[in-house]
């Protein structure tokens, strides 16, 4: 039987979802609370979105496959789930995941937040371990306008940590900067898939571009150099929180994640 | 020359506002901040709301008084404090003070938010710190009810830690409780003043009512009782948050703080 479960973590004090031999990860928290719970010796849990050390999920979507696990008890799991699991990590939901899902394959696009503090009026500690306290004021139009010119399907090699074989084409949703009421600077990042770093990249970028150090142009004159330019620096972590992660409809799940796959492969 | 600043603080690792020996505190490090920067031996500051320990502020004001400090200083006093305090206290404002202001005494009223996440999916690890996580579902239109009775100028004995020699009437501009989109429920608690424990003693009561484990009567039965009971929980202090302190027009300060003043002589 296979489980749906929908997480949020604060990552300041995880070494990312990853699992890693002797250090503190999500994916590795989960297994371990999932395992004893069922007492079962182990259990592997997929996620949506990989999120590296010190990003944080409000929305992050996981699959696990329980052997023997009775319809009537997946409700009690979330219960006894958070029970076991440290503060900093909440399962928020859990449901028997419909014919044919994939939290990985399956998923239509992730959604991520970039949050920035501009002004020292608009700093509140009790927010510090998830918005970037930035020391310069940034410039709202100039962020958007040069986000607008990396929307859509491209090559973000010059974002993107380079994997050996790996492709860097993607295609970016959706980019776009706004400021809440409280004055907080709010980036919108969403994609069907990211390579490694590139959302940091992307932020860091703009950030340039945002403080007038940069030109609006330069951010497509990264993007078409197609080369990691060391001039792009990669925002810290801490900014960052994975919000949202769609999927199509019950009945294209298994079509979605069939396609997502096979594509994947070609890839790479 | 008189200033006053805007605060900000995460009362996690504070014992409260108020500077006691050896003990760390807001009013201590500000305080020694203060001293720091201007060169001077110390420096006394006074607040608007002196927060308990464990209790959050976003909108804490404060008056010091600096012999020889600059007009043009005034400025670069902001930088200049945020660079020597923690990172769990930001200074968001700072001016000249208008004649006549007094932090403390010139206050209309001050406003106080309780968070509460009384559901699994509405649980966020990211602002877990200034949000109780309660483990049974409440009903809003109950706490709402139980509140409106206790607004208004009451003797709020059942709700205070009663201080030999001082009233417990006070006027409760405000208590109800809204449920955000995210599902925070938020309760809203306004006063021109409070008394020792007194949100905290009104949120544990409200909360008892929510359950459904008291009727919506029982909140006027206690306040009628005009006397400490023991089934009135004091809540946990971090879902507290003192967000507002509301000061008249300039031209009215000095003889609010004047009034304040003498009726707290009276009282006491």
């Amino acid at each position: 039987m296979r489980i749906r479960l929908d997480l949020a973590y604060d990552g300041t004090d995880f070494h990312g979802w990853a699992a890693q031999p002797g250090l503190r990860t999500v994916q590795g928290e989960l297994s371990d609370a999932l395992a004893t719970v069922l007492r079962v010796p182990s259990v592997a849990v997929v996620c949506a979105g990989r999120t590296d050390a010190g990003v944080h999920a409000r929305g992050q979507v996981v699959h696990a496959d329980l052997d023997g696990l009775e319809p009537a008890a997946v409700e009690g799991l979330l219960r006894r789930l958070n029970g076991r699991l440290p503060a900093d990590v909440r399962v928020r939901r859990v449901a028997a995941a419909p014919a044919g899902f994939d939290a990985r394959f399956g998923a239509l696009w992730r959604r991520y937040a970039y949050r920035i503090a501009d002004t020292p009026a608009v700093v509140d500690p009790l927010t510090r371990g998830h918005v970037l306290a930035w020391p310069r004021s940034l410039d709202l139009d100039a962020m958007n306008a040069a986000s607008a010119v990396l929307v859509g399907r491209h090559d973000f090699a010059s974002f993107c940590k380079q994997r050996e074989g790996a492709t860097t084409i993607r295609t970016l949703l959706e980019l776009s900067w706004a400021r809440e009421r409280s004055g907080l600077l709010v980036g919108t990042v969403r994609a069907d898939a990211f390579c490694h770093s590139m959302v940091r990249s992307l932020v860091g970028c703009l950030i340039a571009v945002g403080e007038g150090r940069r030109p609006v142009a330069w951010a497509e004159d990264i993007l078409r150099a197609e080369v990691r330019d060391p001039s792009v620096a990669v925002v810290h972590a801490h900014g960052l929180t994975l919000e949202e992660v769609a999927y199509p409809l019950d009945d294209e799940l298994a079509a979605r994640a069939e396609q997502t796959r096979a594509r994947r492969v070609a890839d790479e």
